[in-house]
């Protein structure tokens, strides 16, 4: 069986990552949707928060697990018995941080893959930073996200 | 009568935007030089005095207009009646941002164009945060700006 | 009166082409779409078929004239009082043929502007090259360009 | 039964070539190497060489086919089957190619995908262009391309 | 006799700087390099301990010397004779920053000349950000970075 | 005695090749001014014409040699001892075709390094190509070739 690990921060998960998702899940057995805990960043969502968005969000796709990892994304790859990572690609500046990660990965992890599936040019512009910044704006985001991670970013809203 | 829209966050304005500001001057009946809130930063300097170097700065220039906005950038325009949201390229990184925030700017008020200007080649190297650093490392900015904002720059570097 | 110059090979014109003229014809008085004879390129189409299928799919918007010039791009200009070259941005290879090509027209004629309009997502990946690459392969590219272009594109494929 | 293509000119086959079709074929059932007749390029060995070539570098990887195809790529594609076509990513000019590609194989046919791997950092700088020319300026490929084709090379040097 | 400089934050020296520090002491007399604190940045390390691991990690190359500087690096290369700041280049993310930060340095000092080296392949996805990323998850990165950097980053984490 | 190599078509050279040329006679002890050919591009200029050329326009820099070479050049550097390659960088697209070609090299020839400088911000916008387009065109070119360069493109457009 072949499974393909979707990994971000999904904070919150879009209509950009939903359709990389939707394709994985029509060329792989299974897909992990895999929020990733990253050290770095502030999110807006707790984990819980993430992963029950886009236990929602996919709930029409029957090969979709969703899961979370706050460890090393290769070791978490292998123990979960992943073939590929799946990454979407929007621009230039998306391919070579994703470059980077590939390569590094792998060499701590020869025999995971890294491939890459381009988003529709429709979603080229998407991407949980700036859906985040139009709603604290004021701006509607209904059309770029699906309806649970609307209503839990209003809610954010009110409460912040 | 054609209005088009600068905005930016000018902390401080530079050289660099004085050049786009008056290309787009000499092509549009009117232009808005506008002071955008980005709740993402933290400025040096305040809206107020980010509004007073850039009017001086532009006073030489009798079509423009400064003025501020807190709210989602394409409202503002609209409630301005701007025709066109005017901003300089000067490389490949702007140039993927600017073109996902025209992007999104498009979905969320398709009446409103962005169009873009080259800056000057001698500006090419301009930015206002690496104006800041060279100031506070006790380099000299006074050819990279205008001269209101070396008098800012020096007070605020005394008061640090 | 503010003209704005769009100059191409438009062999053929693409749906592409026709957004970005659109585009700017709402924002100038008046557009100026010019066939321009590039000495380095062999065309499928004489210039004055170029000029032909320009003018029928631009033939509704009213304040559009089809042209054509085999000189220096900056004195024609000149000579038809045009105030800014506009032209569409795609990419990131794009970006640094036109930034090359706006910075030497500045040089031969500072009094001439050159702004950019951003292509709408859906037309990002249409270039005329990859239209006739189509047509030749037996494809069919009538989303892509205007029937006048989809007619003359067969009649060129069963001449030859 | 999952089966993927590997498109491309292959004039001739390079170790990278061979590093983005061995890992498609531990990834997914069955490979489909396929020489594609591009009418654009003058290529140095005619299709049956470079098939040939493909084919005896390909000989220890038992899920992968050669084959050819002179149409459009999604017609191929689709006759024969395929789910996803395999494409290997060097670098940002590569990058918006594909893109481009791969957007306008979307348009022409939903059902089929396209995927990018990347390819070993030791492989960034090989191409066929350029193995060409230091083979044609006297210089040593013979690490760069596999035997058959050094072989065949040399064939080529001599006989022009 | 040839100075040249290469400065960095080091937040640690990874195999990447070394490769390009190495290349440069081949070619120059002589290498500085220099330790520079950027304000912006909150490091791992304070700079003697990035001092003390760049010597330990140069201490086989009889022409280099380890620096720090804290002021505008024009300002310390003049002082201490430097002809050439050498950086390295991996990306066309860093080219953008570096061509921006040459530009500059080059209207703040025009006699001292910026110079590039790219790393070898295997070093292109090599950070001290992503370093430090992969060590604090849990990874081995023995095989990127010197004995010594190893020894203080499990330190480091065992402390944190 | 350090020895730097600047290879090139220099079809013709420009003011752009120049400033390159200048800094690294600035930098290193020999210059060597290599007018390579190109077995792919068709030129304007005879070798002896580019040469000819070159060493006017380079006669005032004492420690500047013109050559020429049409084997590969890193065979070519090593017999006349060249330490170095120095090439100029203006834009993303050279970066990339330059570090493909500099890592074929390393690999071709490990102990000779290319380095990069980047033109001065004026030349970014020139080019060979773009000289010999607006020449041909009617343009003037005078303020960005040497002298010689604008009397033999001049001979060349009238002979042609």
């Amino acid at each position: 069986m072949s499974i393909a690990l979707c990994p971000g921060s999904f904070d919150p998960i879009t209509n950009g990552h939903l359709d990389v998702i939707r394709r994985a899940a029509g060329i792989f057995d299974k897909v992990l949707v895999t929020v990733f805990h990253n050290p770095r960043k502030t999110p807006l969502f707790t984990i819980p928060e993430r992963m029950q968005m886009a236990r929602e969000a996919t709930a029409d796709i029957p090969n979709v697990e969703v899961d979370s990892c706050d460890g090393l994304l290769v070791e978490y790859a292998r123990s979960r018995g992943v073939n590929v990572i799946v990454k979407g690609l929007r621009a230039v500046s998306d391919f070579e941080t994703e470059f980077q990660m590939a390569q590094m990965n792998r060499e701590l992890e020869p025999s995971i893959e890294t491939m890459f599936i381009m988003t529709k040019t429709e979603n080229l512009f998407l991407s949980s930073r700036i859906i985040k910044e139009i709603v604290f704006l004021g701006g509607d985001v209904s059309r770029f996200v699906p309806p649970v991670v609307n209503t839990m970013l209003q809610k954010k809203k009110e409460g912040s």
